[in-house]
Parts: structure tokens; sequence; C-alpha cells
């Protein structure tokens, strides 16, 4: 397992442990891989620089330890850096609190990386933030174990770093997903595995990665322009209606399908031989 | 177990069980619950009260009586109630007639209660109407032998006050939804918790009240602030791109996180204590 | 078992096992039932037909053989055909030559069958094409063994027949459409079954096709009226928010529910007779 | 000029000047037609029964006295009502007052009338709500030397009430638009007519009138089916893809063409005689 | 001016006035261009054809004569053909009267060109139906004199060919378009020119003929690849955000900027010779 | 007129005529201020800071020297820079081409300035790139003699940088749209008045320069609460059904009507002072 040199971050991990896959730790266990204000941003930075390198083609994010995916958000840390705080040393006009807390909102999101694909692993205490960034992965598979919940509700806050946008597209059983944002309680990789939250379950954190490890491999094995025209459609169907998407398809498609790639697949088909593609 | 004053109707029953829970049961036991209309116009009311009361801040709904949620409509009142047959007396053009048919689809429909969470409770008969009631709440509950089914089809008629446009949203299963749609079979308990049409099942109607009740005077232990924007921002996602919705949590959020409910909520969660939330 | 006098086609059986009930088979056992251009085209106009036929109400779709619902496109058969070979001898501009995919992309897609139900068996090979044609119809059942996967991905491509556009709104899994999308993994009746891909699974293809006849039955003894309206009013849900979908629902009754249908189907109700509608 | 017996009201003047004519007129010309809470409260109220009032097909609307259609809201009457200064003595929690506010938006809020056909007539001093309330409105006449202006920007607001909401589907020239609402300077009729704000110029109040309600005379001649259907499907169009109006429009005339209005204004077309419609 | 020798229909003349360019007809003056069944099926077949015939880049559409463009539907043919009086004879309820008017309307319609430039010419009687076809084409120009208007009110319906869905789109001015169409009154070219629907007048018909034939040659001499893109995304901005259609515009163009066109047509500019581009 | 401190560029002036106003001037003259690649990320640049800067609450840009606003992209320069000539020297595959086209289409977009109000006052040459930033701006003036084009269609494109996404919601006239774009003819500033494309036209580029700095100061003097709101609420109203964004803007104004600005323009109103708001 090599390090990517371009990676070097305070917070985080990031390995190359086979070609074309990425594999980034959230590197605090000691805290419980819960996250203040500087974290976060080298967090956001990691996965921008991700979706364009033409050397990444799949990411698998996990927590470093055993006890921990992430426990959150640093209440304590955050506390001292927000604009909440922050404002009230500054303006005390509402308009300008408010605006002052939107901008900070935007700033705090994480886009969902739009040109990689990101396979992310919950173990251990997973909770809050956990659940938005998972919810921003394409693909989600559980340790045996995890202790999981949207916890916002918890704090007197609705939670708008990103789950209550996604979670309803991910998941496709309304009744559960009011219950467990309404009530903040926690739910099991089992009871996340029956409502597709994730879609797979393993017996401990170990073997989670390496499953992880396992489908990212695979992932990156095939045509770049095949998986990331993949992602993208299925990323602009869930947000536009049938036909909408179909003709978004139709224009994309009619340059990509131009690509060498897939004359290389089928000819690797045919000749049951490994295709080696070329970056994109 | 008080009853709610201002809640003093024909057909239901409105107690508190708990601080700030509502429970609204159907009161038409001998009827198997069923509705005619002034029934229902009833009912529109207590929601619509409900929505915005500051008093309460979770509804569970359920039948009174071990036999049903609600039969349905009852045919034969609507029979010498409705459009149709009145509308014989009235104008013989069609459009007319049409016109006046949709302005009372427009009228018998209740809208979803958009201030308050409501849990609705599955149990004994429940078909037709009970559906298009059951996917207007936010969360729903069953006792096993309940008997589901969207009966509309057997009457002859696509459904039109509200389950054909909600069921697609509350339950990711399209084959599912359409089979029990075009059949109007009816469908079990269990079946409805693996597809997603319930988050819980319990094994009689008194265990399944009971485990809503619950769940509501967990939710109105909460930040109001903090549960009315989760739900209204999981509704808004519901609908919208999730550009679209982090646009609008973020707008909505600037202002509410303003709110002393979150420097409570944190207060309370350091020392432990339970938080008491002024009323909004 | 009598044939559909109308629908002769030299790839396919279609005949009529009950009143007003289609079943079309795909009749190239030999060839695993993959396709070619012709044969696509043929499949095209058989189900633009059904779309309309007022003496069909509803649609069975199997393979014929035991062997395989469809092995998807025959690929051999394709290179010979399409317009990546074809334009070779065309235009070498390359604006041209996506234009002229585009079109292909168009002129290769089916619609779905607006005003007929398809109920669609999955058996034995089910590959490629195969989730494409299932997508399309409005309820999927499986046969056990059988072999399913989304398998453009493995042939260099993004797939733009129908299944990345149709499958995040017929699967409530996100995690679950993003893995079998983009790894082109075979999963089995039972796992689609879990995640809601199929509303049923049954021992073998003669049970499965069974339950599909019977079901298409019991649809096609239902008012055309209830029936259409319903399939049409789900179709939009699925497509539009549901304020927009009740205001067209509401559009779409006040005319519908003027039908003979109602008073037919509740008179059957309280006489306990079967009744007999009128050919839509 | 007969009154109309059932729309008494102390603000407001109605008069039916002409067969299914409505006139209404705000009458508080000593106040130059300025509104506060509960004659705003009166407003809506009209408008909402004569939307429904199947003796009204077409409705005019201007102020009474020569100065003014409105010089706008009354800003001292509504710093002593509204929930600004109101919240004052109640919650001090800003999301508690801000949710307050949201509910008074709404309140303040007049709906466009949906179902009859609505025109403004704008002379005099028509400032501030006057441009809410002239967008509202289905057509929009002046009179020259009407003072015209978006004022609220001149108030530290953004304008929440219908016109930056509207403004921009009424009048196709965005520059215009953003002009006159971010620097609330006054514009001419002449200015109005040439953006297309307007689409007639009279020379005073008097020939305004008479032009708005000829031209309403002119409506309510026509087929109540036709005039409703043209109105309702020209709007869902402004807000809708040309797709999707088509389908609806489909629907809703499935019925609509059905009526016998069509076979009247046909005969009445080929007989020279002027034909007489059922009330809708 | 040569024929076009695949353009040979009973009612209407298609010449090639020059490279590139078709000149259509409509060739019924002695019945000042009113349309019949078949007629109008005609007309949607040529312009299906004309929008993929490469040899076509433009089209121009005039009445042939000097009295008329079209009166629009010649009523009385109408009322022996539509399913109005067809279903007289069919059957009598009101669902399937309703879905074969459904149908009929979907028949009816013509598509708007999608792949090649439509220049609308208005002159003489342009009533109707005139005005469902203006808004169907890209560019309109009307000749002095001409008498337009949106009759269909005045038959009482509500216009469903085209004109309620497009001409909002088309002019920017709502007050005027429902002015127009809720009245059903003529208007004139200069009123046409001044709020958007027309973007030329001259002073006759054999002017505006000219002036249309001139800018048809001009757009053919284009790059087609440049041309029917710019058509495709100004189609498509119409009908979505701006976002939406940026992000589509990025994807069209990443095959389409590839095209020999650009070369040829940045060479062309240095050389200052007039380009010749590929067949589309 | 001093200068912007943090504003140094080298192909910009940015300078401060008055308090909260900025005027950006494109400064290169002697090349008809054309843009090339470099020049275009500092446009970016600028606008970007603009956008969030408190200290600017309108910008006014113009180009330098009388003789062009800008000639648009210096096709000479792009052509030595661009990715289709770059890629002619990297990947030769199709798809790769395309996503790296893809790529710099985005890049080379600006973003409309968000938060910031922008005046573009056109003049000399305006040709291409010209009509791309125009359209981006909020408010668009002209002075005489201004040469007006979309030219892309003439090199062989469809304009992919805004044009012809923006062009159809800034003129509410599609009929001249579609002309402009598809002919690439020059048009005058009085046609573009005429159309809705500028709102004001002035005899040379001093008064039309006068004009907007006049306008930005006077919007610069208001509550910026109040004119950043009132631009994005009429943003999100041009993208958006007139019930969505009443919706938005009632939760945008909730907490923004609290601010002190309000009270203090009343208060203005009422003293007749000019007020004073806090920075943004």
């Amino acid at each position: 397992m090599t390090s990517l040199p371009n990676y070097k971050y305070g917070h985080f991990l990031v390995t190359s442990p086979s070609p074309f896959v990425a594999h980034v730790e959230i590197n605090q266990p000691h805290k419980l891989n819960s996250f203040h204000r500087d974290m976060w941003l080298e967090f956001g930075d990691i996965f921008a620089k991700l979706s364009h390198d033409p050397e990444v083609r799949a990411v698998v994010l996990s927590g470093s330890g055993d006890r921990a995916f992430t426990a959150g958000l640093d209440v304590k840390a955050a506390a001292g850096e927000g604009p909440i705080t922050a404002s009230e040393g500054g303006s005390e006009d509402i308009a300008r609190k408010a605006t002052n807390l939107r901008r900070y909102i935007y700033e705090f999101r994480i886009a969902s990386p739009r040109w990689t694909t990101v396979i992310c692993i919950l173990h251990g205490v997973s909770l809050g933030l956990a659940i938005d960034i998972a919810v921003c992965a394409d693909i989600r598979i559980a340790a045996e174990g995890t202790q999981l919940a949207v916890k916002e509700v918890d704090v007197g806050l609705a939670a708008d770093i990103g789950s209550l946008a996604r979670l309803p597209k991910v998941v496709g059983n309304s009744s559960w997903v009011k219950e467990v944002c309404l009530t903040a309680r926690t739910f099991s990789p089992q009871e996340a595995l029956a409502v597709g939250f994730v879609s797979q379950v393993h017996p401990n954190k170990q073997a989670a990665v390496e499953a992880g490890l396992k489908m990212a491999a695979s992932i990156a094995g095939k045509s770049p322009v095949a998986v990331q025209g993949t992602k993208e459609i299925l990323n602009h169907a869930r947000d536009h209606s049938i036909e909408e998407n179909l003709r978004y398809t139709a224009v994309w498609n009619s340059a990509m399908v131009l690509s060498d790639d897939f004359k290389k697949a089928i000819l690797a088909g045919l000749t049951k031989k490994k295709p080696t593609f070329e970056k994109l």
C-alpha cells in the first residue's frame, strides 16, 4: 500500500492500495474522528482534488481506528469557531447575522464528488456529520456494531449539511426517514440494510473495508469513460424526470460512445483478456 | 389522559396523553370507522387546527375500537351526497358536471398537516381512504393482523384523494406500488414493512398505539424549531432536486439557527439535563 | 390459449391466454433470446400496438424456453449494424458522427407502453437489455435462479436505452443501484426482491409466468377506465411533485369519474356479481 | 349599474355594470385608497368570493376617486398591527419571531383569483401594493398620468406580497424589471406600455375604466367554459414547459370539449346570433 | 426556383428557391387556405420530413395567394370528421368519449420541427390555427394588413393545438396575451411587432416572403452544426432554468465543438471566403 | 474618483467613483478590448471578489476607450490556447477530447455575480463575448452607435458561455432572439431597446456611463439587505414557478424583515433624512 504523494494532510491519511484506487482515512482516532473547522476544510480539499485526479477512479472512505467512523462535529470546538458565536462580536442586526450564517452554511457543506466514485465504510460511532458524509458517497457499506444516528434535532437544529436533502433520495422509505430524523434515535446496520441506507453489512470493520477496497478495485479496472458516464447519468436521473434524463443521456453518449474504450472492452470480452484503458 | 378542550367533535376523540402530544381517534367503531362527508370535513378541521396549535407538537392517529382503523368511505352515504348524484339534478352539460366534480375532489382532499408531526397507527380493517390518510401522515406504524388495500380500482376509479400522488414517494418499490394499486389486493403489515410502507409492526393494536405515543412524546420533548424545520426540509427534499433543497435549507436555517433552542440543547447535552423549549 | 390474430411476428409469439390478456414471448431460445436490430424494431412495434389495442388490458412478457429471458444485445450482430461501424464508411466529422449516434440512440429506445399494463417475468439469463426492458414494465416478477445484471459498463458504455434513467425511480436504494450499475456484478432474485427491483419471486419460470398471468387476468377484469387512470397518475406522480400530481389528477378524474364504470362497479360490489366493462 | 347584493363591504364598492361583470372599487379616496390590515382581509375575501361566483365572469378593479388607485400600505397603520411590532411584546427568540413573520407574510398575500378574469385599471398614485395587486390581475390598463413604482426597496424590504414573483413573468424585459425594482424609481404609463407591463393606455381614468368595462363585457359574453379553460391553461403554461402544458391541456379539454357551449358557439357563428351560455 | 422532388402533396407546394432552403406554401387559396383533417395530416408529414432532411436547412412557410395565410380550421369540414361527432355514433360513456378526444387532440397537434429552422410569413387572413402554426415556427414575419386573432374562445373552446402553450413563451407581455386570448379580438401586425409576436413587418406579402427567403438563405449558408445546436439550446433554455441549460449546453458542445465546421468557419473568416459545410 | 486598493489587475481598471460603487473598465482599448484566456480568468476573479465585497453595493462595467465595449474573444490568441488545439497533442480518443472540452467550457464560463448589482454599459463594438457578459449583468444600458451581435454561429459554434441560456430569459420576444442568434446579424441600440435587451439608450458612451454611475449610486444608497434580497428573489423567480418563488420569498424574508434597515428606512421616510445602512 503506497501513499499518494499529492495528498499530505494533517488530519487524514490518503493511500493507494491498488491501481487507480485511493483510501482516505479520517485520522483523529483519539477524538473519535470528530471534526473541527480546519479539518473540515481539509476534507473538502481532498475530495475536490480526488474528484479530478486522473490517477484515481474510485475512493474508499473510512475512519482510522476501531472506535468510530466519526462522532460528528466536535461541538465544543465548533462553539469557539462558528458564526453564531462570532457574530456576537460582530453586527447585532439579525439580517446581517442571518446573512453571515447563510454564507457559513454554504462554506461548511461539502459537495458530493462529481467525477470519482466514493464508497463509504460506516463503522463504530457514526453520528451526525457521519450521515451527512455518508449520503454524499455513492455506495455505503457498514460493519456490524456500527452505531448510526441523524443527531441534529437533539442539538436544536434541522440538519443543513446534506442529510435531509439527500436521505429521501437515498432511501425509499419515507416513514423510516422521518422516524430517524425526527427522533434522532440510533439505528443498527441491519436496519440500515433493510431500509436500503447501506447495500452491504460485514461482520467487522476490517471485513467492511476489504469489501470496499475490492469493489473499488473492480470499478477502477473498468473503462473510466463508462464509469463516469454511468455515475453522472444516475445522479442526473435522481433529480430529473425520465424524459429529461433520456434526453440528457442521448446527448452525453453521442460523444462518449465514440470512445476507443468501447472497442477495447468488446475485444477484451471476446479474447477474455483484461482491457487497459487510457486515463481520463 | 386529559382531553384537549378546544377539540370537541362529534365523530372523533381528541385527548392529550402527555405534554404537547395529541391522540386523535376516529370514533365510529360500530361502522368500522368509515367516513361520510360531514365526518370528513370535521377531520380536515381537526388537523388544520392541530397543525398550528402551539400546545401540540406531535399527533397520534388511530381508529377507536379493535376492528378497524377505517373501512374507508361509506359508499352508501357517499352515493347520497356526492356531486355525481347531485349533478344529476343540476346541469346536464358535461363540462359543468366535470367542473363541479373537480371542485368536489379539491374539497374532499385533506392537506398533509404542515407544521405538526403525525404518526398514523394502522390496525384492523384499513382500506381505501385508510391509505389516503396514512400517506398524509409522516410516520406509519402497523399492528399485526391489519388488513390493508388500495381499493379504488375496484369501484371503477383512479384514487384521487392522495394515495396515488404520495405512495410513489413514500415507498421505493415501484413494482409493488403498481401491483397493489392496479389489483386492489390486500397486503399484510409484514409486507408493508418489507417494502417500506410502514416503519414498525407491533403484535397488536395496543402495542402499536403505545409505540406511537412513546415516539410522539420523544418528538414533543425536542426543540419545536428543530422538529418543524426538519419536517419542512424533508418534505421539500421529496419534491425538489438536491441543489434546490440545499438552497432552500440554507435560507431556512439562516434564521432558525439563531434560536435560543440551539444553545439550550447544547447546554442540556453538556449538563445531562432535559431542556425545556418555548412554544412555537 | 389462442393466438392474437393481428400480432404475427417473426421473433415473438403473441397469444391470449384469457380475455383481455396478451402473453408476449421472446422467441429466439436457441440464441438465449438475444436481440438484433430487426428484432428490436419488431419488439417496439408490438408494444406500440398493444398499448392502444382495446382488446388488450394487460400484457405478460417472458422469454421462450427455459434458459433466458434475454441475454441482451447480440453484440456481434450489433457490431455489423450500428452507426459506430456504419459511420466509419460515412462522414469522418465528429459532430456528424455524434449526431448520427444521437439519432440511433433515440431510435433504439423503446417507449414504456403508456396505456396498457405490462408484467415482466424475469427468468434464466437476464442481462443488459433485459434490465432496460424490465424497468419499462409496470410490474416485475422473477423466478428463482434468474441471473440478473446491468452489464453495459463492462462493454465500455453508460447504459442509454433506459436502465439508468428508470432504475433510480424503480428501486429506493441508491447505494445498491450504484453498486450494480458501476460494477456490473450479477444479483439474485432474492436480492432483487429485498431491494424492491421485483415484487415477487417464484420457485421456477413456470410458476412465475402463472403468477403473472393470474395477476394480468385480475387487472384485465377491472374497469379499464380505472386501471388506465391509475397507471397514468402513478407514472405522473413518479416525475412530479405531489402538488403537481394532485392538480393533474383532479383534472383527469373530473371527466373519468363520470364514467358508467363507477356505477357498474358499485352495483357489482353490492350484488356480489362480476361487472363487465365496455372496451376503452 | 346595480350593486351586487352579496358584496357589502366597508372599504370597497362592488357593483355590476353589465351582465356577469363586477366592478370593484377601492373606496378610501380620502386616504389615497391606502390599505390597512382589516381592509386587506376584506379585499382577499371579495376576490375569493368573486372567483367562485357563477354570476360573475369578469371583474374590473379600480380605485375610487381621481387621485389614486392605491398609495400602497398605510405604513403608520401597519406599524401598529404587524408582527414586527407585535412580536416585540411576544417571544424575543429569533426563530419564533421569524416563524411568526413567515405566517404573517402568508396571511398577507392575496391569491391571484383562479376562476374569474380580472382587469386592473391603474390610475393616479399607484405605488407599492398597487403593483402587487396589479400583477395578480390578468390584464392591466393604465390611464395617462398614472404614477407607478415598486417602492419596497425604499423601506428596507424586498417585496414579498407578489411583485417580485410575478413581475418577471408579466414583463419580458429583465433589465427594466431589475431597474425599477432595485431603484424604486417611478415609471410612466407609456413606459409601462412599451415594456409590456400594461397592454393599453387611455387618456384619463374614466376612459381607462370604460375600456376595462367594455373588455369585461366582451369576455363575459363568451362561453365561461372556454374563458376559464383559456385562463387556466395560460396560467399553467407560464409555470411549466411546453411539453407539460400540452399534456395538461389535452386532459383538461378531453372533458371540456364535450360541453354544449361548443355546439352553441358554432351554431351562433353560423346564424350570426349572440349565444347564451349556461352558468358555470 | 426548383421543386423539391420528394415533397409531392395535394394541398401544399414545396419548392427550393435557393440551396438548402425550402419554401412551403399552403395551397388552397380559393378556401382561404383553411384546413381539413387530411390536409392537416399532410402538413404534419411535410414538416416531419423536412425536419430530418439533410438537403434542407431552413424553411419558409406562407399561404399561397394574396388573401390568407390561413383562415384556420374549416369548421364545417371538421364537424363531419371529429370525434365529437364521431363519438355520437360510438360509446355514450363519458370517460370513453373523453379518452377518444384526448387521443384526437394528440393526433391533431403538430410538433414544432426540431432540427430545421422555420420562418413563418403571416399575411392576409391569419386566424385560429394560423396562430397555432405560427408559434411552432422559430421566427415570425408579418405583412402589413394581416388580420390576426386567437379565435378559439369564440367557438366555445380553450385552444389546445399549441397557441396557449407557446404564446406565453413567445411574447413577454402577459397582459396582452390574456387580452387577445380571452377576447378573441383581432390585432394588427404593428401591434404584433410592438409586443414581440413578430420580429419584422414588411409592406406587403411579397416583401415579407422575400425577407423570409433572404433570411433563410443566410441561415442555410452557415454551419448546420452551429445552427442546429443554437436552435436546440435556445429551445431547451425556454423550458429550463439557466443552471440546467448551462449543464446541457456543456455536454452538447463537448462533441459538437470538435466539428471541422469550426476550423472551416475560422479559416473562412480569415481568408474572407464563403465556407462550404458538409451535410448534417 | 479613487481606485479600489484591492483590485489591481493587468487588464482592467477598477475605481470607486462614489461610496459603495465600483467602476470596472476593460482596459485593452488598442485591441478593441478583446479577451484572451488570462484576461478572462482575471475578469472572473474580479467579479467573484466584488460579489462578496461589503464595500461594494453596485458595479458599473464598461470598456475603456471609445471604440469598443469588447470585440469578443481574440480568436487568434484563443487558437493557441484552447483544448481543441491542445488536445491534438494529447489523447486522440474522442471521449477524452470531449471530456476535456466540457471541463474547458465550464472553466471559461463566468458566473453571474450573485450578491452585487451589475450595470453593463454597451458601447462601440460589442460582439460575441460582449453579449455573454451583458446577459450576466442585471441591467443593460447602451450608447447610440453601438454595434451589437451574437456572433458565434459565424464561427461554426453554438454559443456556450451563456448567451443562449440567458437571452431567452432576458428578452420577451422569441422570434427576435432566434433571428439574431441564427443569423448573427448586427442589431442597433434602438432595436435592442424596442425588444427589451437594454432598458435605456443614451446619445454617446459618456452619457451612458454617467447614467449607469448615477443608477449605481442610487442603488448603493439603499439598504443592502433590501437590494440583495430583491435581486436574489427576482433571479429565483426567473427560474421557478410563482408558487415556488412565493414559498422561497416567505422563508427569505422571515429573517430579513427583522433587520434594523426596515426601521431606519421608515424613520428616514418620516423625517425626510437620508438613512445610513450598516455594511452587509
